[in-house]
C-alpha cells in the first residue's frame, strides 16, 4: 500500500490514491494511518477518487478524521488533496472542481511542483449569526458568531499583541451552550493591522491546533468586521504558517500552502 | 533521503541507513525529520552506521532524541536498530554487537521478518540505589531508586489492579531532589503476578510515554524485589506493548518486539 504524506499549515494528512474507488478503508484501517506512533500519523486521512458519472470526471474528496469517523469538510485538507492531484499529474488544468460531503468546492492551483503548492478554494458563503462571550480560564472575550459550514466564535482582542498572543494560557474554553448548542471552535485574534491577524485556535472535540482553515474564515470577517470593513482580503497568520481568506459580498476565498513531506509503502499489507 | 519508519512498543524511529557513515545530520535536520506534523516524525532518530575499524564491522547506533540532541542509549531503539540491520540484509547473523554511546550492546535476534521482529538486547548492570519517595498529584508512593545507566524510581502500589493503573491521574511527579539530583524517570506498577506486571512511566524531560527500555528493567527489579525474588523474569506490559525482562546477578537482559511500519522518501532534499 502507497501512499502520500502531506501537510497545509501544518493540518496533516495521510493520502491515500484510489482513483477507480476500489479501497473500502474501514474506520479501524482509517486509526491504524492516522496513528502518530505505531502507524503514519495525521490529523485525517484523504482518499483520492473520481466520480465515474461526472462529465469531464469530478473529484471527491474522501476526508475521515484521525479516530476513522466521516467528517464534512476541511479547508486545509482541500489545499493538499489538490495539490497532490497536480504533482501526481492526474490534472493538468490550474482551475478545477472537487467535490465534498459538504458539496463542490472550486479550486485554483496557484502554483505547484512535486513538493509545495499555494491553493485557492472557494469556501462558500460565510453568516454571521450574532454576538457571544466565551472565557478561557480566568480570561473573558467577547466575539462574533461565524457559520462557515461548522461554528465558529471568533473573538478579536483589542491591543493584543502577536507576543501576547502566543504567551497566553490557551485552555478549553467555556462558551455559551445556548447560543452554540453543538458547541463551537473558538478563534482568539489580533486587531487587523496592515492587512493581518494573529491567531489561535481551540477546536471543537480536539484541543488547540496548528491551524484550521474554516476557522481562518470566522477570523477574517471578525477582523474585518471589527475594523469596520465589509469586503477584504486579510493575512491570518496561525502557529502553523499563513493563509490568506478573501471576503466579497458574504462569500470567501482561502489562499494558502501545501507541502507534500514524503511518498511511503507499509511494510504490512493494511 | 530515504528513510524508514520503526517503533519498539510503540516507542517510535526515523532510521536512516547510512553505512559509511557519509551523512552530516544537523540538529535542524533532526528535529525537522522527527517533527509530526512538518516531517515524518518519531521520538528520536536512529542513524545506521558500520565501524570502519573495527574486526568484521561493529555497528554503531547514533541515536537523537527528536529535538536534535544526541543521546547515549535507547533500550526500545536499539530493538529497532538491530531488526533493520537484519531486514536490511546488512547482517545475517541471529547474535551480534551494536555499539552505542553508552558502550557495546549484545544482541540476539529470536525472530525477524522485513516488518516485524523479537530482540534481546544485553542492558547491562542494574543497580539498587535506595529506597525514595514520590508524589503525583494526591496520590504518594514509595519505591526503590534503580540505575540502568539513568535513574529510576520504580514504586510497586500493594493492590492495585491493572485498571487502577490504566484510570489513574498521571502528572508530572514531585521527587526528592537531594536522592536524585539529575531528576529521574517513575515508574508505577501492579504488584507481580503470575510472572507479570502492568507498569505507566513518565520519562524525565518528556512526560508519560507509551514504553521506555530501561524504565521496564528497573519496574522489573522493583517487581522482584517486592516480591523477595532475587534472579527471575518478569513480563512488564506497558501502553504501548509487552516486554520481557530477565534479570540474573545483577544484569538485565530485555525481550521485545521492533515494526518496521513503512519505507519513505522524502520529496525535498534534506
Amino acid at each position: 500500500m502507497k501512499f502520500l504524506k502531506a501537510h497545509a499549515t501544518e493540518n496533516d494528512f495521510v493520502v491515500l490514491i484510489d482513483v477507480d474507488d476500489k479501497l473500502d478503508v474501514t474506520p479501524e484501517q482509517v486509526a491504524f494511518l492516522c496513528d502518530r506512533r505505531a502507524g503514519v500519523g495525521g490529523d485525517g486521512l484523504l482518499r483520492v477518487v473520481r466520480r465515474a458519472g461526472a462529465e469531464n470526471g469530478i473529484w471527491f474528496m474522501d476526508y475521515r478524521n484521525a479516530d476513522g469517523t466521516v467528517a464534512e469538510m476541511c479547508g486545509n485538507g482541500i489545499r493538499a488533496f489538490a495539490h497532490v492531484l497536480v504533482a501526481e499529474g492526474l490534472v493538468d488544468a490550474s482551475e478545477f472542481d472537487v467535490d465534498t460531503r459538504a458539496g463542490v468546492k472550486h479550486i485554483r492551483v496557484i502554483s505547484a511542483d512535486c513538493a509545495d503548492a499555494i491553493v485557492s478554494v472557494g469556501m462558500g458563503r460565510v453568516e454571521v449569526t450574532g454576538v457571544s462571550t466565551a472565557a478561557m480560564g480566568e480570561q473573558q472575550f467577547a466575539g462574533i458568531g461565524v457559520d462557515v459550514g461548522n461554528p465558529h466564535l471568533a473573538c478579536v482582542i483589542p491591543g493584543m499583541t502577536p507576543s501576547d498572543l502566543a504567551d497566553m494560557e490557551f485552555v478549553a474554553p467555556e462558551f455559551d451552550p445556548e447560543f452554540f448548542p453543538k458547541g463551537v471552535n473558538v478563534e482568539v485574534l489580533t486587531e487587523l493591522t496592515d492587512g493581518a491577524v494573529h491567531m489561535r485556535v481551540w477546536e471543537r472535540g480536539v484541543g488547540e491546533t496548528r491551524s484550521c482553515g474554516t476557522g481562518t474564515v470566522a477570523a477574517a470577517q471578525a477582523a474585518l468586521a471589527d475594523a469596520g470593513i465589509e469586503n477584504g482580503s486579510v493575512v491570518v497568520n496561525v502557529p502553523g504558517g499563513s493563509i490568506e481568506v478573501v471576503l466579497a459580498d458574504g462569500e470567501a476565498t482561502m489562499t494558502g500552502p501545501s507541502n507534500i513531506v514524503f511518498r511511503g509503502e507499509l511494510t504490512n499489507e493494511l
